[in-house]
C-alpha cells in the first residue's frame, strides 16, 4: 500500500528536553509538501555525543563540529527548542516528493544535507562560499521552510534539527537540502558524507597550497583524521597529528600522519605551539583545529609560520566561547580563517566525492569502527568516550 | 673636507628613557661597518606621539602602527632600551658606503626601511611575505647586525631604533635596510613611503578581489586615508570610512570614501559592527582596521560578510592586548588576517611607488598637513592629538 500523500507512523529517537536522554517513540511523519522531500532513513552516522552529554541548547549532538547553524541559534535561544528529532549525517531513499521537486525523483539514494544549496541565493551565487541562505532561519528554528514541523509524537509537534533530523526512520527535508547518489555505493558507508568525512576532504582541498607544506592537526576525530588523509593525498609533506589520547598515534598514522604529538608529555611548561614551532624550523604552513577547544585554536594559529601560516578552525565551541589571540599574530603574517561543510556545496560535489569513494580514493570505511541497531542509539558512548569510537554507524532499519 | 670613514658630530633627537621627552643632543655617528650604510637624513615622518606619550617599551613612536619588531621584542623586554634615537620614516642621501656595498652608492637619495629585503633568507625566498630574517633579531635588540651601536652621545652607547633612527641628522642602517629612489622625487615627500602611506598601499593592492567590492576602513588616520585612496584607486564599489572624530569626514571624503559613518553617533546599544552589517546587506567584502585598538579589530572583522568577508588588521595594538571574537565567526566564512608595512618588499617595490608618485597615481602631497623644524620636533603634538594632523614632515637641516 502506498505511502505517498499519506502519514506514516515510523520510530524516532526524541529528546524531549536539555539533558535528556534520546528515547525511541512512535512519530507521525507528515507527507512532504511543496518543494520538500520525505526520506527513508536507512543509516545515520553517529559519534556518541548525546542529548544527555550537550544539550541540543548548544548545538552539539556531535562532539562539537558541524552545528553551525545551530550553533547560531543558540546563541540567540540558550534554552533550546524541544522535543526534537536529532541526526544530520544519514542515508536514506526518497519515499516521496511533494510538488515542484525536481532534483530528485522517488527511489532515489540520497544524502540529507545540513547545509543547503539552492543556487538562487546572494550566497549560492556568490561563488565564494557554501553557505546558502534559503532555509537558513527556518532551519535554525527547528521548523521546515513553512515555519511547521512535519513530525508529530504523542499529538504533539516535534522540533526538526539542522534541516535533517536523521534519528528518525523517516524525515522531510527541503528539496535545496538533499542530493541524490550513485545508487552502487552502499548507504551505510555513504551516509558519512552527510557530515565529517566530507567536512575534513573539503577543509583540505579547497585551501590553496597544501600540496608539498607542513601540515599540523589539532584533534584526532574522524574529522581531525579525515584532514590527515586528505592532506596525505593531497601531498603534503609533513603532517603532525596534535591529540591527547595516545591510541590515536596509530589511528593518525595509519591515515598518513607523519609525527604524532601528545601535548601532555612536553616538558612542563611547554606550549605545545612553541615545541611545533621548533620542530618545524619556524612554524607550520597550514594548522587545522578539529577539537571545538578554543585554546586548542589559539595554539593551532599560533603554531602557524610567521608571514604565511593559515589555520583553519573546523572544530565548532560551545556557545558563547570566544578565540583570542596577540593581533601581532596576524600582523606578522599568519591568516585564521575557518570553514563549515568544508566549504562543500553538498548537491555539486556529493555525488563526486561518492564516485571517488567508489573508485577509492577517498576514504570511508576506515572511520567506521562502531555499529548499533537504532534500538541501542543511547548505548555505548561510554567507551565512544574513552577515544575508540571515530564514526559509529546505526542501521535505523533494525 | 670629507667625512668618510670619520665619525660625525651631528644632531639627533635622543629619548633618554620611557616617558622623558626627545631632547636634541649632540651625537657622535659611526662610520658604516661592511655591509651598512651612513645617511644624511633630510627629512624624517612623525605623527604626533612620543616618547612622552608611548614609551618604547610599548614599540611605538607614531600611533601604535608598523612598530612590528620592537611591538616583539616589547613583549620581552617591558622596560624598553634606552637611551633610544627613534624614528623610521625618512629620507636622505648616503653619505658613506662600508665594505661589500653594492645595492646603494653616495649620493643616492634613500628611503631606510625597517622592513628589511635581503632576498636570502627563508622569509624572502618564499615568495609568501616581505618579512625578512635576516637583520632581525639585533634590530629587536636596538643595535646593528653586529651587536653594536653607531651612536654615542656623552660617551655613552645610544640605541638604533627599528634599523633606522631618523631622529637624526645621520644615522646608519645595514644595506639590506635601504632603498635608492628616483633622484628627480622630492625627498621631503617621498620620506613618507618609509611607513604608513606605503603600508596603506600594500594592505590593498596585495589583497585580491578589493575591485568591485564594498570596504569599510576602521579609523582615518594616515593609514586609513591611504586604505581609502588605493581603494578607490584599484576600483572599490563602496568604501565606509569609519572614525569617532567627525574632523574626519572631509577628509576620508577627498581621499574617496563614499559614507562616513561615526560610531559615537550610533543610537544607544548599536554595535558599529552591527550597523554596518545592516546597511551593507549583509557586511562588507573587506574591512581594514588602521586604529591599533583590539576592540575595533574584533568590530571589522565582525563586520565582514558572513561566507567570504575578509579583514585586515594592519594598527599594532599595546603589548599584551588581545583580540577576541566567538570562533563561528570564522567558521561561517570570514577570514582574519594582518600586514606589516602592508606586505611591500621595501627594496624591490619602493622605486615603483615613486614612481607613481611622479605621475600622479600614488597620493603623498595630501597627506602632509604639518612642518617642523627638527628643533621644534617636540613641540605642536597636543594640536596633532586633536586629529587635524595626518602626517608632519620634520625638516632635519633646520
Amino acid at each position: 500500500m502506498s505511502t505517498v500523500g499519506k502519514p506514516i507512523t515510523c520510530k524516532a529517537a526524541v529528546c524531549w528536553g536539555a539533558g535528556q536522554p534520546l528515547k525511541i517513540e512512535e512519530v507521525e511523519v507528515a507527507p512532504p509538501s511543496a518543494h520538500e522531500v520525505r526520506i527513508k532513513i536507512l543509516y545515520t552516522g553517529k559519534k556518541g555525543l548525546q542529548c544527555t552529554v550537550i544539550s541540543y541548547a548548544d548545538g552539539n549532538d556531535l562532539a562539537g563540529i558541524c552545528h553551525t547553524d545551530e550553533y547560531t541559534r543558540s546563541g540567540k535561544d540558550p534554552e533550546g527548542l524541544f522535543p526534537v528529532i536529532l541526526g544530520h549525517e544519514g542515508g536514506g531513499v526518497v519515499e516521496s516528493v511533494g510538488e515542484g521537486v525536481t532534483s530528485v525523483s522517488v527511489g532515489d539514494h540520497v544524502v540529507p544535507l545540513y547545509t543547503a544549496e539552492c543556487r538562487e541565493c546572494k550566497f549560492c551565487k556568490s561563488g565564494k562560499t557554501n553557505l546558502c541562505g534559503k532555509v537558513r532561519s527556518t532551519q535554525g528554528q527547528g521548523l521546515m521552510p513553512d515555519s511547521t514541523s512535519r513530525f508529530t509524537c504523542k499529538g504533539q509537534p516535534v522540533h526538526h534539527f539542522m534541516g535533517t533530523s536523521t534519528f528518525s526512520q523517516y524525515t522531510v527535508v527541503a528539496d535545496v537540502s538533499v542530493v541524490a547518489v550513485n545508487k552502487s555505493a552502499p548507504l551505510e558507508k555513504v551516509c558519512l558524507l552527510g557530515c565529517g568525512i566530507t567536512t575534513a576532504w573539503g577543509a583540505v582541498v579547497k585551501q590553496q597550497g597544501i600540496k608539498g607544506s607542513n601540515v599540523a592537526v589539532f584533534g584526532c576525530g574522524a574529522i581531525g583524521l579525515g584532514v590527515i588523509s586528505t592532506s596525505s593525498v593531497v601531498g603534503a609533506s609533513r603532517i603532525i597529528a596534535v591529540d591527547t589520547n595516545p591510541s590515536k598515534e596509530s589511528w593518525a598514522k595509519k591515515m598518513g600522519a607523519t609525527d604524532f604529538v601528545n601535548p601532555t608529555t612536553l616538558p612542563e611548561g611547554k606550549r605545545i605551539q612553541d615545541y611545533l614551532v621548533e620542530i618545524t624550523d619556524g612554524g607550520l604552513d597550514f594548522t587545522f583545529d578539529a577539537t571545538g577547544n578554543v585554546h586548542v585554536m589559539r595554539a593551532a594559529l599560533e603554531a602557524c609560520h610567521k608571514g604565511w601560516g593559515v589555520s583553519t578552525v573546523i572544530g565548532v565551541a560551545a556557545a558563547g566561547q570566544e578565540i583570542s589571540t596577540r593581533p601581532f599574530q596576524l600582523v606578522t603574517g599568519r591568516t585564521w580563517r575557518g570553514s563549515a561543510f568544508g566549504g562543500v556545496k553538498g548537491r555539486t560535489e556529493l555525488p563526486g566525492l561518492v564516485e571517488d569513494y567508489l573508485q577509492g580514493t577517498l576514504k570511508i570505511d576506515e572511520y567506521v569502527t562502531h555499529h548499533r541497531k537504532f534500538a541501542e542509539i543511547n548505548e555505548g558512548f561510554h567507551d565512544m568516550h574513552a577515544g575508540d569510537c571515530i564514526r559509529c554507524v546505526v542501521d535505523m532499519t533494525e
